[in-house]
C-alpha cells in the first residue's frame, strides 16, 4: 500500500497545487487536507487589466491542479485560470488539472432557442485550449457537461455530502418531509435528494400567462399540506426563485421550510433577501466564497458544509492513479 | 427574392441528396419535398460484413446531405453513415451535411456513474471525423448534445408537429386534459406539451424498494382523476415504461389515455404490448420507420406524422443560407 | 468590374456587421462608410456576470464581421467577442471575420523570464476555438503576434495615416523634426514614423540603477538639442512614460513636443496627466474609445482619427475577395 | 534487469487486460502467458442494441490494453472496441493500447476507382477519436495502413510463426515446393513466405473475359508441375480463391497441396468448402476465434497457431519500454 | 451547361496558378491548356538558403492551384512548395490545391522494419499543415497514400495514356507481346498495363543469395521465350533494376526490349545506363522534368508524354465542381 | 535528492540522445557532458536524395533528444530532423525534445509586406506535425517564436555567456565601452549586452536614399568618439552589415572594435570579409559548425564559446523534471 503510493507517485512528479484568487479559502483547506503548502505565485492585474502571473517555483515535470472557481468577478477568474494553466503548461508540468468547482456558463448548454451560444461548450474549449489534462468540477446544471470537454475529468456531486448531513442533524425534527424542487430542469435531481432522504418529491412549476412575457403562473405539483419541505436547487444566485417557491409551498400548507443547495453565488441582495424568508435552515457548501457580509445577513440559520476533504482526497487519488468511484461505494 | 435564391444556390453548388438504408422512405418524402431525385449509390455489404458504397454520379463542389436515421441495426446504419459521409468528403462535395433523425446513443449522455462511456459524445466524434461539416438531427435525449458537436447543427423537434395535431383533432375530445411525463428527466419538455396544450402536467416516479434492485415503486405526482391524459415521451422503445405509465394512471381514476412521442423505436414485442393498452390514440412520427408489421399490431390507433416537409424546408434554407429559425418564428 | 463584384459578394453570402460593445461608435462609423445597417443583437449581462446573446436575424450562409475592441473592461469585452463568433458559427455562418481593432494582452508575447505566459498566444487560441475563420487588427505591439494565430488575418497599421495627418497639418510648422520613440523595443517601428516625415529618430532607454529594483536611469540617445520632437509610440496606458520621455527631451534641449501613437487606452488619471505635459498636439485614433471626459481633458490639443473608412474599406475588399495589399500600393 | 522492470512499469501503471467480446479465447490466453488477469468489465446490448460498457475496477493511471477482434459481427465489434476505449479514457488510464489482431476494413485502403471510400482510414480515424494512445496489429491487408494512424502501433506479422512451424513440422513431407499466391496484390508478401522456406514463387493471375464482368480467366505464372504447392494468403473468407487456385495448380500438375494463412475468417459455408478440396493440411492462427463447428469441418486438416505468446510478450515489452523488434532479432 | 459552368466557377473564386521551381515546363504547359496565366511570383534564395516568396498580385477569395513537382532537388523543391501554400493560405485564397505530379518519399509509406519512418505520411502531413485543401498527384508508389492525406485528392495515373499511346503507335510491331514487372511489389500495377494490352505478364524476382547482403538472384517468373518485352515500373531512378531486368528477359530469349514508367527521375548517370541497353524504345512522361542533356542521352529512342492536358482538365472540372471520374469513363 | 534524481528519471524513461548531421561536433560535447553515449542511427542519403533513418536500438518508453541545428545545407537538416523526430515517436519513445540550436526561417517571423510566408511559423508546424512533445533552442530572432509553438520550449540565450566571457577576459582592455547593435530590431537585445557589461549603447540605423531601392544611408545614433567598440548581433551571414557597421563607428571615430554574435553562419566569403575588417576580437559560439576553413581565416581573432555545458544542463534538468529557471538565477 505505502508502496502501491511511492509507485504512482512518480509517474505524474510531485502534487504542485496552485490557487487562483477566486476561492483562496478553499484553497487553503484542500492544501490543508493534503498536508502540503500552495505553490506560491506572483498574480498582477496591471493598469490596463491585463493579468500577469509568474509561478515563483518551477512546476516542470510536476502534477500541478490549479483551483480556481469562476463565480464573480466571473470573466476576471476565467482568464486567471486559463493563464495560470498556459502558464503551468509552457513550465513543462507533467499533468495540469483545472480544479473548478463551480463552473461558470453551466446554464448556456443548449440552443434552447436559435441564434443563441452554447457558451458552457466555449468554457470547456478555453480550458482545452489553455492546455489543461483533466478537470475536477463540482454539480454542474447539467451532468451533460462531461461530454463538452474532450479531456477526462471528474464530475463530483456535494448532494450526497449535503442529505447525510441532514439526515444526521436535521432529519428527526422534520416531519413528514417532502423535498421541493423549483424547478422542473431539477426534477431528477431533486429526485435524487428525495430518495437519499427517503422522502417524497413535489415540484414548482412556472409558466407564462398570456401573452405578457412578464406574468408567470406558479402551480405546485404534489402535496405538501401539512408536511415539512426542504426545497432543493443546485444554486441560489438572486434567491428570486427561492422566494417564490416558498411563497408556493406556504400557500399549499407547507408547516416548516428548509433549504439545500450546492453553490451558494448570493448575487447583491440575494442573502437579504433570503433573510427575510421563513426557512429554518439552509445547507449550502463552500464551492463559491461566501464573504463575511453575507454570512452575517444569514447569521445562525445557515450552514456551510466544505467540499475540501472530499476534493483534497480525489486530488490524492488522482495523483495515485487510485479509484475515485470507489470513494462513493461505485 | 428569386433573386436571393439563385445567388445562394451556387454558394455550396446544387442540393444532393443521399439516402443511407435506415429511411429509404423517409428520404424520398423528402426528395419529394424538395423536388430532387437522390443521388444513386450503389451500396453493398460484402460476406466479411464491410459496406462497399460507389457514389453513381460525383458530388464534387456540391451540398450534400446524407439521410440516414440511426435506428435499427443500429451500428450498421452507424457505420453505412459514416462511410457515406467520408466518400463523399474524399470526393471532393463542398458542404456535407449528416441528416440523421433519430441518433443513436442519445441515452449515453453522461456518466451518471463512474467507469461508464458517454457514447453520444463518441458518436458525435465519429460524425465529425468522417468528414460531416454540419448535422440535423430531431428530439435528441437531452439538448446538450449539441454542446457534443464542433460543428454546427440544427437539432429540431417535432413536438409542435404533434401538439398542433392533438390541437386540430383531438383536443375537441379531450376533456380536462393533463399531460403525464413518465419520466422525471423528460419533466421539463413533458411541460413544454402540456404548455402548447394549454394543459397541467403531472408525471410518474419511478423508486428503488428496499435493497432489491429490480422491485420499483411508481408514484403519480400530480392529478389525474376523471381526466383525460396524454402520455408523452421522446422515444418508446419497449413499451414497457408506457405500460407502466397507463397502469399507474389508471388505477389513479384516469379517464381516457393518450400516447405521443417522437421516436418509434418499438423493438420486438413493443407494438404488441402497446397493443394490448387501453390506449386511444398513439401519435408519433417516422424519423424511424415503422414497418408494416407493427403498424399492422396497432391498426387504427396510431397516427404518423411525417417530419419530410419540415426536414425537407430545413435542408432548403440550410442549402440557400436563409434562416431555420423563422420557420418557427423565432 | 461590377461584374466582378457581384460574383465575389456571393462567395461567402452578404456582409453581416455585428458590434460588440467595446466599441460600438466606431462600429456605427464602419457600418456607415459600408452603408450597411449594424445586424441588431439582444446583448444581456445576467445578474450572475454571464453574457447572454441573441441575433436578431439568421447569420446563415452569411460573411459576417464581429466588430470588438478589447479595451477595458478587457476581460469582459474578451468574452463577449467570443460567444458572438460562437453564436454566429452555431447559427451557421459562410464564414466569420473577428476585428479587434485593438487586441488585449499584446504585450504578453514571449517568455522573456522563466515561468510566465504568452497570454496573446492564449487570446490567439480563444478566438480561434471560438470559431473565427479570420481576424483583422491595427499595430499589435509586436508583428510576430500574426504568427500567433493558425488563421489568415489582415494585420493593419494606422500609423501611415498618422504621419499622413502630420505632413498635410503639422509637419510645417515642425522645425528639425526629430521622432523619438519612447522605447527600444519601439526602434524599429518608431523609425518607420521618421522614415515617413523624412526625419531623424532619437531613443529613450531606461535602465534599472544599482540593486534598487524601482529606480531607473533615463538616456536619450540620439540629438533633439534646438528641434522639435515628435514622440510616437503604439499605444499609451498610463502616460508615465510619455511623461519620462517628455521631461527627458526637454531636458536635452528640445523645442516644441508632439505626441502621436495609435491605441489611446489612457487608462485612470492618463489623460489629466498628459493634459499637464508640455505638449503642443496629441495625434491618435479611434481604435480604442475615448469617453468625452477624456477628451474634455485633452480639448483643443488632440486629434483623433478615425480608421473606420480603412477597416471598412478592408471589410470591403475581404469581403469581394480583392486585393487589400493595394489599398497600400504594395 | 528485474530493477528495468521495476524501473518502467512505473510509467504507466500496472498492465491492465481488457477483453471485448470479439476474441474471449484469445484474450484468456494472453492474460495467461502475462499471467494477468482480465480486468472484470460488465458489457450489456440494451434493447435499442446500444452498447453499455461499466469497467468494475478503475483504470486511473493504469496502461491499459483492449483486446478485441474486429471479425464478425464486425459493426458490434468495433463499436465494443471503440466505447471500450472510450471509456477507460474517461476513467482516466494513463496509456491506451487498442491491441486489435485482425482489423476490419483493411480491403478499404485506396480509391482504386472513384468516388468510393477508403474506409481502413475511417477505421484508424475513430480508434484515435475514441482515445487510444497506441494500437497493434496482425497482417493487415497493406502495409500502409500503420501510414493511416496518427499514433504509433505495433504491426506484426504471424507469417514468420507460420512458416517456422511448416519447416519444422511440414517441410520433410514436401517434396520440390513452390509456394503459389493466390492473387498478384500478395505477391510480395508471397514471396517472403517463399524465401522463409527457401523455395520458388508462383502465382495465380485473375483476368476478365471480354466484356462479361463476371466470367474470369486464371492464369498460373510460374511451374507447379511435379510439385508439392503451398499456397498462401493473408485472409480467407468464403474460400472461392482458394478453390480456384487448387483448381489451377492441379490443372497445372501439382502434386500435394498445402494452405496456410494468418485469419481465418471463414464466413458461412466456407469451412465446408475448403473440407471438400484435395488440401493436405491448412495452416491459420487464433486473429480471429473459430468455432466448433468450423473446426468440425476441418478436423484432422487444420493446425490453428496461436499468436497469444507473441502478443503478450509484445504487450509486456511495450509496457516495459523495452524493444519488440529484438524478438524478431531486428 | 454554360450557366452551369459560370455558376461553379464562382464557388472558389477564379482559377489561380502558381508554378513553383520544379517543374516550371510543365506549368506553362497546364496553363496553356487552361488558357489562363501562370500567377507571378518572386521567388529568392537568400544567402542562409532560406527561401522566400512574394506573390506579386492578390490571391484573396480565388482558387489556388500550386504545381510544384518534388523531384531534384527533392527538399529545396518540397519546401518552396509549403511556403508557396502557406503565402496564399496567409492571403485568404478560398481553397488552395497542391498539384504535385511527382511525391517525394513515396516508398517510404510503411515500416517494413523496426524502428524506421514512414516519411510518405510526414510528407502528407507537411503539405496539410501549410494549409492545402487538396492536393492532385500521379501514380504514387502505392495507391495507399491516399490514406495518408485527410483532406481529398485526385489521384491520377497515367499508365493509361501510356498504353493508349503503345496501342496506337507501338503495338503493331511487337510479336506476342509479354510485360513484365520489375519487382514484386508492381506486380498488381504490372497486371494493369498488360490488361490494357491484352498481353500475359511475367515478373522478375530478386531474392538474395545465401548470407551475403548483397549477392542477389534475378528470377523470371513467367515465359518471354521469343516474345518481344515490356519492361513496365513507375519510376526509373538508376536504371539498376531495369538493366537487370532486360539482362534477365534478354537471358530467357526475349526477342525485342521496350520499357515504360511514369516518372523519369533519372538520376547522375542513369540516362547513359538506359542508353547502352539494348531498349527499342522508351515511353515515359513529364510528372518530373527531363533536362536537355538527358534527352539527348537517349536521344531517337525515348517519347515523353505530357499529362499537362490530363491535370489541366483535371484542374478546369476540379475548379467547376464538375466530375473528374468521368474523363476516364467511371 | 538522489533520490529525487532517481524518481525523475523514471517518468519519461532514461535519456537517449540522437545526433544529426547538422552539428555532429556539439552533439558529441553534449554527449560528454551528460555522460552519456549518442544513441546510434542508420543515416542515408538514397539517389533520389530521400534521406533514410534506422534507429540501431530501441527508443520504446524513452526521454529522446534530437539534437541538430538548421542551418546549411538547410532543407537537408531540417528534413533529417523532421524524419528523426517521427522515426523515434513511431518506435513508441515517451517524450521526444527537438534540440535545435539554431533554428532556420527566424527572421521570417512576420509578414511586413503582403503576399509574403511566415516561414517561422510554419516550420514550428512542422516540427509539431512531425511529432516533437518538446523544442529547445537558441538566440531566436523574435523571441515571439516562442508563441508559434503551440508545444512547451525551453528558449535559451547564449549572450550571458558571451557578456560573462567579455567581462572576465576583455572588459579589463576595454576603455570606455559602448555597445553598437547593428540593426534597431535589435535595439532591446544590443540593450541587454550593454546592461550586462554596463556600457551605454549606440545604434547603426539604415534607411534607403531618394528612389533608388539600394542606395542605404548608414547613421549612427549615440556617440561612440574615442571609444572602444563592442558591436553585437544575433547572428552574422555574409558579413556584409558588420562590414558597414565597423565602417560606420570608425567613421565617427570608435578606437577599437570587437565583435560579438551567437549564431556564425558565416555564409561563402563571410569569414574572409571578417577577416578583413580592423576588428580586434570576434566572440561567438557553436550553436553553428564552424569548420576548419572557416575558423583557420579568422586564425587567432575568434574565440568560440560552446553552448554544450549548458544545454546539456538544461537537457538533465528538463529530463528529471527540475527547475532550468533556476540556472539563470530566475
Amino acid at each position: 500500500m505505502t508502496q502501491h503510493h511511492s509507485h504512482s507517485m512518480k509517474m505524474y512528479g510531485n502534487i504542485k497545487l496552485y490557487a487562483g484568487s477566486g476561492s483562496p479559502d478553499l484553497a487553503q483547506r484542500i492544501a490543508a487536507y493534503l498536508n502540503q503548502p500552495l505553490s506560491p505565485c506572483e498574480i498582477i492585474e496591471f493598469p490596463n487589466e491585463n493579468i500577469f502571473i509568474k509561478l515563483k517555483n518551477s512546476a516542470r515535470g510536476q502534477d500541478a491542479y490549479v483551483i480556481q472557481t469562476t463565480s464573480s468577478p466571473v470573466h476576471y477568474n476565467l482568464m486567471e485560470l486559463l493563464i495560470m494553466i498556459q502558464t503551468i503548461r509552457l513550465d513543462s508540468a507533467a499533468r495540469i488539472t483545472a480544479v473548478v468547482p463551480y463552473l461558470c456558463y453551466g446554464r448556456s448548454d443548449k440552443k434552447d432557442q436559435p441564434r443563441v451560444s452554447i457558451s458552457a461548450r466555449l468554457v470547456a474549449d478555453m480550458i482545452e485550449a489553455a492546455g489543461a489534462d483533466r478537470y475536477m468540477t463540482f454539480d454542474p446544471h447539467a451532468g451533460q457537461i462531461q461530454g463538452f470537454f474532450s479531456i477526462p475529468g471528474d464530475v463530483l456531486t456535494a448532494s450526497h455530502m449535503i442529505t447525510a448531513h441532514i439526515s444526521q442533524h436535521l432529519r428527526a425534527q422534520m416531519k413528514n418531509l417532502v423535498v421541493v424542487s423549483t424547478d422542473l430542469g431539477f426534477a431528477k435531481k431533486g429526485r435524487n435528494y428525495a430518495r437519499d432522504l427517503d422522502a417524497p418529491i413535489a415540484f414548482v412549476e412556472k409558466r407564462r400567462v398570456g401573452n405578457s412575457s412578464k406574468a408567470e403562473a406558479l402551480t405546485l405539483i404534489g402535496n405538501v399540506r401539512g408536511k415539512d419541505v426542504l426545497i432543493v436547487d443546485d444554486e441560489v444566485l438572486t434567491g428570486g426563485s427561492i422566494e417564490q417557491a416558498v411563497g408556493v409551498v406556504k400557500r399549499n400548507g407547507a408547516r416548516d421550510v428548509y433549504l439545500a443547495f450546492v453553490h451558494p453565488l448570493l448575487s447583491k441582495g440575494a442573502a437579504e433577501r433570503l433573510a427575510k424568508l421563513p426557512i429554518k435552515r439552509i445547507i449550502t457548501t463552500d464551492t463559491v466564497p461566501l464573504p463575511r457580509r453575507k454570512l452575517q445577513a444569514l447569521k445562525g440559520r445557515i450552514t456551510v458544509l466544505s467540499i475540501a476533504p472530499m476534493l483534497g482526497e480525489v486530488i490524492q487519488r488522482a495523483h495515485e492513479g487510485r479509484s475515485v468511484g470507489e470513494m462513493f461505494n461505485e
